[in-house]
Order: C-alpha cells, then sequence, then structure tokens
C-alpha cells in the first residue's frame, strides 16, 4: 500500500510508493560528464568573454577581468530581469504587472573545466558560500528587491546551459510563491506552537534516524518525511537561523564539506546525475527570525515530472525517503581525503 | 525589459521574455512520432493484457476484455495509489500520514494505435469526454475521495510510457495543493468582487483580442496572461460552472471539435510537441457553484523546466502569450475536414 505524506511546513500532499521502491540503479539517465569540448566563456583566459565581473576572489592582486582569479561572479549574458529602470507597477484591468526588474548574476565557482563542487578543494566550495553572501548583502541594499534566490543547476537534464561549474543568483521584485508558502507555513506553525517548525523536525529526526543522512557540529542532512523526489536532501543548520546570509564563519566552515561530501554521495550512489539545489532563505526585510528557518535542498534529476505535477502540485515519490537515506548513509567515505594536498597541486 | 505578470486567481508571479521572444522554430525538441513498433497493451485484440476494463463503448454489443469497442476505461497496471482499504488517517510526531487510497485509471481513447486526439474524428473525441464525466460521477459515489484529477500526458518528454493514446484518471482523499490554491483565490475574488474571476477574464479578452486565440458558441480558447509556458493554452466555457461533469451534452459536442483543433494547431504550429493537459475542475462536494470556474488547461513541453521552477514555483517564459496566440489564432484550418466521412472510412 503507497502511503500519503503531508509535508509539515506547506501541506503539501506526496504520495511515496512503498510496494515497489525504485533503488538507484532502476533510474535509467544520462550520467553528468564534463566533455570539455567547446569554447568555454567561464574558463581560465576567457575573462572578456563574460559581461564585466561584479566581484572575484584574487589572491595574487591580477587586475578585473584578467586571469588569477579562483571565483567570479558576472552578470548573466541573457538575465532572465533587467536591473536598471523603476518597477513601475500597474493594473490592465483584472490584471496587474510590473517591469521586470531584478539582478540576474551567475558564480563561476572554479577557473578549473573540469571539476564539480564534488570533486574541488572543500575551501573553493567555501568561497561559494561566500560570494553568495557576499552578492545577498550587497544586493538587499536595493529597495527594490523582496527576495534573493539562489541555486544551482548541475547537468544538462536539470537546466544547465553550460557545463563549466556554476551558480545562480536572481533578485527578485517579488516574493515566490513557493517561498511564500513555506514561510507563510512556517509562521502558522509558530503562532500555534510558539516553536519553530523547522527545530521541531530536527529534534524528531535526531530521535529516529531512519531518513538521517549525516550530521556535523553545525549541519544536520536528511532525506525529508514528505520528500517530492527520489534522493531528495535537505540540509538543515542546528542552530535556528532565518536567512542564510547571516552564517557565521564557523557555520561556513561546516557547511562547505557536508555539502560537498553529499554532491559525492549523490555521484556515488547514483553515478553522476543531474540536480537542482536551493537556498531557502528568509525574503528580505521580513522579521522572520522567530518562525523561518534556511535550509539548502538538493534534488537529483531522476524521474520525469510530468505536467500533471507542475498543474496540480502532486508528487509521486518512487523512492521512499527511508530508503534513499539509507543507500546515502551507507556511501559514506571511511575518511576525508587530504584537502589541502589537492588544493596546492595546481599550476601555479 | 522583461515583464512580471500576476497571475489573477492563484497570484502566482511569471516573469514574460518580451525583448527576444522565442519563436515556434526556436525550440529544440523530439517530435511525437507514432512508431508502433514493439507490442502495445492497449491495441485492439490485447484486451486480456489489461487488468479487466471498467468500463467500455461498444456499439455491437461484445462481450467485454475482448475486440468490438471505441473506449475503454481499465485500472492502471502500476496504480499510483490503491483501491481497496481504509484512510487510516494518523501522526507521527510534527508528521501526518493515511494511507495511500485512490483510484488510479486509464482511459483508452481509440483501438486504433496510429490515431492520437487531434487526427481522431471528432466523435471519438466526445466519446472520451463522456468516459471522463462517466468515471468521476462513479467515483464521486466514494466518500472516501475529495478530488478527481483527468490528465492526459501526450509524448514521452510529457512523461507518457505509453505512445498509443491515453488519458488518465486520479482519484485522490486529499484535494492537491494547487488546486485548492486556485479554488481558494477564486473564492477571495468573488468574496470581494462578487463576481467569479474567470468570467472576468473571460469579459475582459473577449474586449482585447490579443489573448484570443478561438471561441465557438461554448467555448472560449485563450493564452492566459501570466502563462507559465510557451504555448500555454487554456479552454474556458463560457458560461459559468464550477465542474467539468455537469457539462451538458450541448458542451460536450462544443467541447471535442475545439478541443482536437487546438491539439490540432499545435502540431501544425510546434511540429507534434509533447504536452499534457489537466481539466481543472472543482473538488468533491465543496459548494464552489458560486466561485469556480472548470476549464481545461494544455502545457506543451517544449522547455526544460529547472528544478528550482518546481521549488519556487517561479517560471520564465520565454514566449510572450500575446506572441503564442497569434501563431495559434493563424494556425486555423481554413475549413474542418468534413468529420462525418472519416468516421465512417473505418473497417466495419
Amino acid at each position: 500500500m503507497p502511503e500519503l505524506r503531508k509535508d509539515p511546513i506547506t501541506g503539501r500532499w506526496v504520495i511515496i510508493a512503498t510496494d515497489r521502491a525504485l533503488r538507484p540503479t532502476d533510474f535509467v539517465r544520462d550520467k553528468v560528464q564534463i566533455r570539455g569540448s567547446g569554447f568555454c566563456p567561464f574558463c581560465n583566459g576567457n575573462e572578456k568573454k563574460t559581461p564585466p565581473e561584479i566581484l572575484s576572489y584574487r589572491k595574487d592582486g591580477s587586475a578585473r577581468d584578467t586571469p588569477g582569479w579562483s571565483l567570479r561572479v558576472v552578470p548573466n549574458k541573457f538575465p532572465a530581469l533587467g536591473i536598471e529602470g523603476t518597477l513601475n507597477r500597474h493594473g490592465e484591468g483584472v490584471y496587474d504587472k510590473m517591469n521586470g526588474i531584478g539582478a540576474h548574476e551567475v558564480i563561476i565557482e572554479t577557473p578549473q573545466h573540469n571539476l564539480t563542487l564534488a570533486t574541488m578543494p572543500t575551501r573553493s566550495v567555501e568561497d561559494a558560500l561566500w560570494a553568495y553572501r557576499d552578492r545577498i548583502l550587497d544586493l538587499e541594499k536595493d529597495r527594490r528587491f523582496k527576495y534573493i534566490l539562489i541555486f544551482k543547476n548541475h547537468g544538462e537534464a536539470a537546466g544547465a546551459s553550460l557545463e563549466h561549474t556554476h551558480s545562480q543568483l536572481i533578485a527578485l521584485p517579488v516574493v515566490p510563491k513557493r517561498v511564500r508558502e513555506e514561510v507563510d507555513g512556517a509562521r502558522e506553525h509558530y503562532n500555534f506552537k510558539e516553536r519553530c517548525i523547522f527545530c521541531d523536525i530536527i529534534r524528531q529526526e535526531r530521535e529516529r534516524s531512519a531518513r538521517l543522512i549525516a550530521e556535523n557540529q553545525a549541519f544536520l542532512v536528511l532525506a525529508p518525511f514528505a520528500a517530492r523526489f527520489p534522493f531528495e536532501i535537505w540540509i538543515i543548520p542546528k542552530t535556528h537561523q532565518c536567512a542564510f546570509e547571516q552564517s557565521q564563519k564557523a557555520e561556513f566552515e561546516q557547511l562547505a564539506p557536508i555539502l560537498k561530501d553529499m554532491l559525492a554521495r549523490l555521484d556515488r550512489v547514483l553515478e553522476w546525475p543531474a540536480y537542482n539545489y536551493i537556498i531557502h532563505t528568509a525574503p528580505i526585510g521580513e522579521s522572520a527570525e522567530d518562525y523561518y528557518h534556511w535550509h539548502l535542498e538538493i534534488m537529483p534529476k531522476l524521474t520525469k515530472v510530468a505536467g500533471f505535477e507542475w498543474g496540480t502540485g502532486f508528487y509521486i515519490n518512487p523512492t521512499p525517503p527511508e530508503e534513499s537515506a539509507k543507500f546515502l548513509r551507507e556511501a559514506a567515505q571511511p575518511a576525508e581525503a587530504p584537502v589541502v594536498a589537492q588544493e596546492e597541486s595546481g599550476p601555479r
């Protein structure tokens, strides 16, 4: 008998198949492989082929838009939104619209074409987190923006158009609906219980370990109870905090290795799947301190999502999260590879 | 400058690209082709290869689960939900769940493998509508069910696992979240304005024709103002009515040709795209008569929806609905093909 489970934050019901649960080898998909063929605008030396950089991390004092960087943030060459102008909110009969004002940036996490977050040095993963934070803090000053979305499309099947590893940032003048729903759901729980729903989940999951995947000092990793997708993973800070960008240095130092570890485990268990991850954080300027709890959601792209799933918000997950968690727990490496040595092995 | 548009029913914002709007030829995709290779359990003569039929339309008085049918409804061989049992709603700490009780049926619209809704006789399309209605009316009697979802996945890219044309029905013990949102949004509008939002849309769209695609006596076809997808199409009954299954005979007689026509236009304009359609109808047993208005939404599968779009509910549509509507308006056939002749040309 399949099971219907309700997401405790948003109230979304999901069908979890329990009888013939799909295992990692049951999913047919293309492996995400780095081919490296053709010209890549994100590679070292091709800095002039992107719009001028907004931010870069450079240890050698090299000039902007030249080699010498370890991370670059550039505007998206084909932005979904335009940065210049006023919102000009207006109606048209029953309809409402505004100008498509916003920021659309690309975070290029390494100059090296052949790396991914799972294979690059942990230090570089941490730098990506710092870049997310730096850009959020800068863009938050712009009063037109209500939400800043950080996400990653890894692999063509997940929507990545360039294979060189990168994340994206979209600053929006409205709060996306699913974010609104999650934030409102968390607030309702708080109003009723005077507790954070995510803190409640952490407490309950730590007691019963069936969906627990990993943890370190600062973060808990779990397969969510009402997972929409097989091998969906949530990384949640153990300390209550509503916004990603408020994280302390010590937290980013803990998030980088656990994020890298999880992506490496996905590569091991699912053989280099395409995936998306999204940072779920509080809307700008909302006092969500009490009730919202930021986290990161990773969604491997294993199943074909049919239109009716977008149309109805109704998901069928063929792999129970308890199964996913088991595979991912068992994929732990016995010991961490010596990261520092790797970092220093590159060309100088 | 792109435009941000708000769906007046659900409040969902969508980014509509206006500068470099994608035209039909810009979308790279696989054509949906009927290959007809291999064994097909939905074909004439293979009736024993599906679970026993629940309903069939047969003019010749032939026995069930034998040839002679023009339409069959059978249980899905791999159902997402089980029909037997009790819901057994229960909690588990902060979580809620219930047994996956529901119906999952397949409507096989024709015994002929090489037809689609766009190419089969209009009469057969109408029969599919009657079958949807017959099954809804039967399943509505089961007090465990709160919503009946009718949808079609056409083509592999849209999630169809068998190419022989068919629709699906899922009866659910809960109302899916997106349905809830739409119904609640319509109710809010009604509470505020004492008018149906869909009726308001129909009135406004008929005045300004930029998004109007077609109409007949009973139905209006339009590209919605805040379309999530390129070439998204809504077919809306002109007369206010909350539930699909309450439609009159005269309405199904009007819906069949306009639905067939729209799917044929998609084939013409987009060269046989994969698509999904979903019937949006009122939840069972909710007195939504005043404020909800059933309709059918068609979503061609042209773009890769990245995970962040599911994760955030935030859509970027590269083709303004006004452009989509123009292409689809111009794809009208000068005259209707003589349907009766077609119907009578088959083997007897």
